[in-house]
């Protein structure tokens, strides 16, 4: 385990063309305006100003606290790159009501401060330390990207009464929180104000969690849905609500790296690599089960009825970024370029208004509109995004996430720059400028420039990635591979030039997970293909691909993305016949297009996982 | 449409050998003794006594009727052939209960006569009409096999109250019953007596449902759950709860043919095609929903989750039975050997003593035993037979049909026998003596001998067989297919050779049933195999099968039925990879069993599906 290598954040990072470039000017420009309106129409604004009452419409909710705040930290990281003052209009005006309506002694909730004062922290399952969690992550993005700490100061305080309610009184009806967030805000909290206090209350909150079958559960479910089935360094395998798991583990990796503590780094690994070896869709999808928006088990990845959450899959990313701090080995960052280059964009539209909640893993129409004489037991999740949801948690989350895309991609400790994720940037930090320019992920090429002191440069290789040149100056580059990263030696001036090998690959799935069996899913670099009714008219299930056809790369004008075209079969069926076994083949035209820009044209067909000739 | 064909029943024809041969003398030594057991511990039996009360355990069930009734109809088809004096005074006893304790105007239900009196006839769903429907189809074939008529003469009385109360007065809360059986057993009657006015209470209540919104509907589920959605001669697709809906399509049939009826015809044949080209499971078994016990829609054939309930196979087989009657054309014929051979017969275990109620299409011990964060949201059919169910229609359905197979061998017009099924018989009817002897299912051999006036014999050759011989007197027999038969002329004295190739098929299934794309069904002659984990021990969903490996066929001695053992190829993959691309091939031994012998050694892995090499 590591303790030294720090991350370099969004405040130091440019986002300066490419991919994420577009994606963060989306956000910028369109999806900020649009989540705010719905927020606003839907009563999440107004309830910060307390003046709710019986009868009106929109009553609010416990954790609407949380989707205001990732809006605002968002705010947070756009103001430190652009100008946004009617954002930050906003958000001003939240904060006001914030300290105009908490409490005396810090705590704010705009429905229990509001509507039952008298029950606060007495329902575990009811998002108040949740909600809080939020609110420092946008107080510290928003003092960080404007300069102003009203709203830290006010979470600041918040923060000391949940340490003395919670940590020294333990006045609390329950231990720990049923929603964990709390846990990975007070470490950013500890590493903003210095204050160790915050880090002894999450690492309690970790260490409490699971010890007390009374005032640790939450009877009407199952405590493994709120990871409190087992004591936290017990646990060995990812369980439960996704998006919590998620949430309990980043702390987990952070308060290994802060508190130098090994149990926790192992159980960290342990828990990561359930995850990375057996619970992971190849979109980087997590979260199998819609009952419980929870894990199942290994080799459970149903892709009709995938739950696959927008922010469970951003919780693993945000998950292994920590991992890669206290284990610089490429399968972190691996897990989280597959999550954030798939799964994770998928939940916004590409037109930047609409989002999912859940992220299909394959969509059958003819499945979905069957008529059922009794209910359906199959899950569908909605095949079309939406601007708002009740759970609203996704929206936010994208925009948050997106603006501060950067902290992916690098770390450093005193010796070594570690390069994660290939983004279009120019970083400046520690007195050195890299300049970084790319079309990744659809390309493989990289150009790095570098000014500033010798040091060492570590180059993830993608694990997808099997053949690939580094040029230093021109000439090949010097250096040795570790743990999946390419280290050499970099000086002022240097100009490195990466080149990832990006053929199509045809990828298989373990022989456990039933449903995948004899099917690949057609890959190329970081990016997972799906094939969709809107291009493809016939039976997706029954396309097979030839490893060995053209597939012609080209940038889809309507779509905005690179597509492919090739050639493929099904199988010349005669209508009548229900099973038969005189199969002829006919070639089809085939179209696949990236999984992230899948369910843009309204509802169609959709399969990533297919058969091959 | 045809109105001459006459059904050959039971008594005319005697099983000499061969499959059914077995399956009824354990049926008569095993399964008769044990269901009855099943059913006097759980109460079934007592309920006739009316002397259950407050406080004692066994409640009567507003269904228990049907299940002994059930078992007395096959105690009367066992009689025909065999002495079975034990399980005739368990019959005598019943039927002196029902005449104790039967109300003064016929009416009898061990339930609403005994515990609610005031509520006959008053709730749709309470399966009044239904339990009269199988106690008038024990009553005839006790009548038959006994010579006993005392239940046939109070059925009569009962159904005397039906007419009036139903047809004349219409003076019950609802109109048809929520669970089809009297219309079939009705036009039974009707051919029993001759009295036409049973003939007219079951058109009648085909005709009218489906007709009126207020009486004729339940409220708590859809009218499509009962068939109700719709008048019947409007319905073009199989609906709603697969053993009601068949049990409705049997009398249907038989009213096309009794009443000449071409528009009753007509849907029945639309709907027997939607089932037969969109709706059945390779294995013959129908209802693919387990909510509702229901049809869902075309191609919709999930494996793991299949309902299939045993009742709802027989059901289509006896629906098939009908229409060829009516529509002399292999097709139903066809229909009716692949469920009774596979996922009706599968019902029983091979000892006798335990049923399915669902027959799974496939078992994944992995996602059965998978622990879940939260309920689970898949539906698992019990994977090991019970010999006896809360809701046990299963077990007496399967001894009464098994008791009574040879139904469906022949029909007659004055011209021409039909031969629909190969069993190894001996039937005696019109002066004619058709002796067959075969090992069919198991071999195409079937050696036919006949004695009696010249006559036609129309030989059905089955779907699967695409090569066949036809020797009389060891000579190439002339003749003509028409409709999928075979027909020649016999005289006294004639011997026939028919011989069905059976090589090994590798069936598809049609390109719109997702879950089976790229997956072959192995069949030989009707019988579909399957792979049980309890042979093959690995990933079973990862088979590849060689449509040119040898595939050696030999008699399992525990199992006591043919195997096919082949080499197939599973993947070579490493364990800790989840996706790759580097795939290697490794071979394996692969045994198959017939899909009616699954589930026979414990709780094991068992797939239908597979892939090819």
């Amino acid at each position: 385990m590591r303790t030294d290598i720090r991350p370099i954040t969004t405040d130091s990072i440019d986002v300066t063309g490419g991919f994420w470039y577009e994606k963060q000017k989306l956000i910028r420009e369109i999806s900020m305006d649009n989540v705010y309106k719905r927020f606003y129409e839907t009563g999440r604004f107004d309830a910060f100003k307390f003046n709710w009452k019986e009868g009106d419409k929109n009553k609010p909710h416990v954790y609407w606290d949380s989707d205001v705040a990732k809006w605002i930290e968002a705010v947070g990281y756009i103001s430190e790159k652009h100008s946004v003052p009617h954002l930050e209009a906003i958000a001003d005006e939240v904060i006001d009501h914030i300290e105009r309506n908490r409490m005396a002694d810090g705590y704010f909730n705009s429905y229990f401060g509001h509507l039952e004062p008298e029950a606060r922290f007495t329902r575990r399952d009811d998002h108040e330390l949740y909600c809080l969690g939020h609110l420092i992550e946008a107080a510290i993005a928003y003092k960080r990207g404007t300069g102003k700490d009203k709203l830290l100061k006010m979470m600041i305080e918040y923060a000391d009464l949940v340490y003395r309610v919670f940590y020294v009184e333990k006045s609390a009806v329950f231990l720990t929180p049923g929603h964990e967030e709390i846990e990975l805000a007070l470490v950013k909290l500890y590493r903003e104000t210095g204050d160790t206090k915050y880090l002894e209350l999450s690492l309690y909150f970790v260490d409490t969690r699971g010890t007390d079958p009374i005032r640790d559960e939450i009877s009407r479910v199952d405590p493994l849905n709120f990871q409190s089935h087992l004591p936290v360094r017990r646990q060995t395998t990812a369980e439960g609500h996704s998006v919590r798991f998620g949430y309990l583990f980043c702390a987990v990796a952070d308060l290994a790296k802060e508190c130098g503590d090994k149990e926790l780094f192992n159980t960290a690994k342990e828990v990561f690599n359930n995850i990375a070896k057996r619970r992971i869709y190849v979109t980087g999808a997590i979260g199998q089960n819609p009952v419980g928006e929870a894990f199942s088990g290994d080799y459970d990845l149903p892709n009709q009825s995938a739950y696959a959450e927008t922010c469970a899959t951003l919780s693993i990313a945000l998950f292994a970024r920590r991992m890669s701090l206290i284990d610089p080995k490429s399968i972190y960052a691996d897990i989280a370029e597959k999550a954030i280059y798939n799964a994770f964009i998928s939940g916004i539209s590409l037109d930047g208004r609409s989002f999912f909640y859940s992220n299909m893993q394959e969509n059958d129409l003819q499945a979905r509109h069957r008529k059922y004489s009794s209910r359906n037991n199959v899950f569908f999740p909605a095949d079309t995004r939406a601007e708002v949801f009740n759970t609203s948690c996704c929206p936010p989350n994208v925009v948050r996430a997106v603006s501060s895309i950067q902290d992916f991609q690098y770390s450093a400790d005193k010796d070594t720059v570690f390069c994660h994720q290939y983004f279009d940037t120019r970083a400046c930090f520690d007195g050195k400028t890299i300049t970084m320019t790319t079309e990744y992920p659809y390309d493989g090429a990289v150009k790095i420039g570098y000014e500033g002191a010798l040091t060492r440069l570590a180059l993830r290789i993608p694990s997808w990635c099997k053949s690939y040149t580094i040029l230093k100056n021109n000439l090949p580059a010097e250096g040795v591979i570790t743990d999946g990263y390419f280290y050499l030696e970099i000086a002022s001036g240097d100009e490195i030039l990466l080149n990832l090998d990006m053929p199509i690959r045809f990828l298989e799935a373990h022989p456990k997970i039933r449903v995948d069996c004899g099917k690949i899913a057609v890959t190329r670099g970081p990016i997972i293909f799906c094939i969709e009714g809107a291009d493809n008219d016939y039976p997706l299930g029954d396309i097979r691909l030839d490893k060995n056809a053209e597939f012609k790369l080209s940038k889809d004008p309507a779509l905005g993305v690179p597509v492919l075209d090739t050639v493929g079969f099904i199988r010349d069926w005669e209508e009548e016949v229900l099973y038969g076994d005189e199969v002829k083949f006919k070639e089809v035209p085939v179209r696949l297009i990236p999984y992230l820009a899948f369910a843009n044209r309204g509802s169609t067909d959709m399969v990533v996982w297919t058969m091959k000739k």
